[in-house]
């Protein structure tokens, strides 16, 4: 079987700027859920951040990418249209995307939701516990009744997202709120997960857990196809009276 | 109960370019869809057109609109921007969308599918039978088994959309092709409802049946809240320890 | 308008049997409901219980009834077969039905589901916050952001259903859990609403905004049209050469 | 990577009593779609029937089935209840299970969906199209745009199906007729598809494409866990104050 190849971006401003995040980060968000997902089954990672030309997601990229994990925070406007536009067309034509996090507000995943993604938080990095609700689905496989961690931004409902097509985990937050954290869309020919883990400042992509999660997201939405031109609409001819049997 | 309040967007371009649809839309299929929808109902039907400022749709008509029915087809990019994210943005704050025939490639339904929505066609004008998936529903209702157009263009598969919410009807043509003819899904706090059957060159928006669906999609989409910030992310406290019983 | 026809079918032992559930209703859950109901809008309200000849339901009951409110717990295994098969055949021929609480194990649920509808239960009255995810839903009209309900048993995750149609409401108990608390799915031409709270030894039906819920969710599910044969697969003549435009 | 242990049933009666269907199957549709699949994949292939004891699905075998392949036609109420009981919670514990044709109305897909699954029908042998709606999907790996049969049964709409979870295949009938063919649903822990082709008196399952859309729905629906009491529903303790962080 051929590697899956997962390209990982990363805004990676945070870990530049904030001290409390490098410690926790050294090298980026990226490297560490690329090393981790790396060590997780046949998987082939890159990685690509906002800085690079083309923000590390040119065309040829893309299209020799079977599934994009995306976080992203503060500099969601800084993604040229280009790159949204790109990002949107290779989902559609086969790519998966895994959304993490903040990147509920990134562009590429609003425009593939067609709403705000907008949600409640609050930065108080007290515990989640996120409830399975489908044991055995892939993107769950050697997950139990529940994950569990330490400290964790919380988000709240209501998330402004379509109805998924598969909810597989909700959030509880000891606050008060619940979430849907992880669910699953199909778009186009390509398939959609929105995995809601992973402030900055807390160490949840070192987490046994989280990083099976997200590596079996990228097993489950890998590309299976590639459509080119996604906006082809085609003037056939009839099918009927039938061609002749083949 | 007061009146669901329509507004009919029409592009209205074929009906005073080419005589063929001036002959049967004599003046415009926003007008002929107004009037029948307004004796179908307690519906307050108001019309705008792309040759408008702001093409009709300036701020406080769609505040006051509950439902928008559109139809577009030569001049989907000259629709702007500005009008656009404000169709999107009502929707997603409760208004309804009801989108006819050629209007699958509009703007405002491909920015809330996240999709291209794109399909094959044919223009030989061959009859179509549209079949009733969900009689009883209320975008149904009074519709029988099978509605007949005695000649409208081909709208084939695959059409590019998210799996519907509702799978209404399914179009049968003697070309060989099949159609989602009918689809209804949920957008932030608003309701989305496509109707395939419409080309300009045909009378089909004279067909009782089809009058009556497009009615009754106005009524089954029609507001019934509104948010007016639909992009607020808010930083919120926490619910517990919870509150004093009220 | 026509009045929704009600018929609200309640188990009825526990208010005979245990003092606490008594006093909180002292006539029936069913009676709490139906007078609640009965003042929230055009709704004719009739009551059904175990106890009755054909628990209440015979067939002239269920074919006049647009929907039918469920609430049973230790009593499962006596409604009888008869009875179970001819609510899941009104419900597929239209009728609509509202299963509450412990009907997550009623036969008619579970039949119409598909699944065991199994959760994880506590009896610790502690307090419950119902989160609305779809604001402007019909069943949720006049619902703001939360419902508190100062005890309630609760049920949590993993609840075994089919992915909900639509998830209006989740859950949130202090205990930890999650819980998919309204949810809608269609059902042949019947609408089937689940509504997790409402334990006998608290007073649940006497909230308001309960009430509301439970009298919304009936006028959105009530029936639209009544088949008579479910089960009919008729051998059919094709359609093509088309029949004569009519 | 562990053969998928494939369990194909077969009712068997057509093929010892029609010369016609015997001529087509002659050792039985279960051996030529088992042999078929067991060339296309990792498939460990069984066979069972309705007349063998427990009709070949005693508790060890489902136990140890990854997914099981369902035709019946003629003899579906012959199907013990124990038997149907079986498969049922087989599947939400985490079996796969793949209904074809006829096997709209066996007991085991009824209890699963809810719904009569009936349907209209004409056995008229003309040709089918099945237009594929969602190329690249694990269930149509190598299947193109649509896939032909010279013959088939028709099977027309409203198929009286809960809205499938995915509609992967739409078939189109010269009759007139439209159907929902290939679809999919998710039930407990288990996966359920439906693939409509495969009228005994035609070579339907010799057909290649057929074939193969057979053996990718095994893969694909293959169980992934196995919970062996799932109608357990336990009292649970407070997961909250939180237990120490492991």
């Amino acid at each position: 079987m051929d590697p899956v190849r997962v390209t990982i971006w990363n805004e990676f401003i945070h870990e530049r700027t904030d001290e409390r995040v490098r410690a926790i980060y050294p090298e980026g968000m990226h490297r560490t859920i690329g090393d981790a997902i790396a060590t997780l089954g046949p998987y082939a990672v890159r990685t690509a951040t906002l800085a690079e030309p083309d923000h590390g997601l040119p065309a040829d990229v893309l299209a020799t990418t079977d599934v994009l994990v995306w976080w992203g925070h503060v500099a969601h406007d800084q993604v040229s249209e280009a790159v949204v536009e790109r990002v949107q067309r290779e989902v559609l034509g086969g790519m998966g995307l895994v959304v993490l996090h903040s990147g509920h507000f990134s562009r590429p995943f609003q425009r593939l939701m067609g709403t705000t993604c907008s949600l409640k938080w609050r930065e108080d990095g007290a515990h989640e516990r996120l409830w399975n609700l489908r044991p055995g689905h892939p993107v769950l496989a050697g997950i139990g009744e529940t994950v569990e961690l330490d400290e964790e931004e919380m988000y709240g409902e209501r998330f402004d997202i379509p109805e998924p097509d598969e909810l597989l985990m909700v959030g509880w937050f000891p606050g008060g709120e619940v979430f849907r954290s992880l669910c699953t869309w199909a778009r186009g020919l390509g398939r959609v997960v929105y995995f809601q883990p992973g402030h900055e400042t807390h160490p949840t992509y070192h987490h046994p857990e989280i990083q099976a999660i997200i590596a079996n997201a990228c097993g489950w939405a890998a590309r299976r196809t590639r459509l080119e031109d996604v906006y082809a609409a085609p003037n056939t001819a009839p099918r009927e009276p039938r061609p002749a049997a083949r």
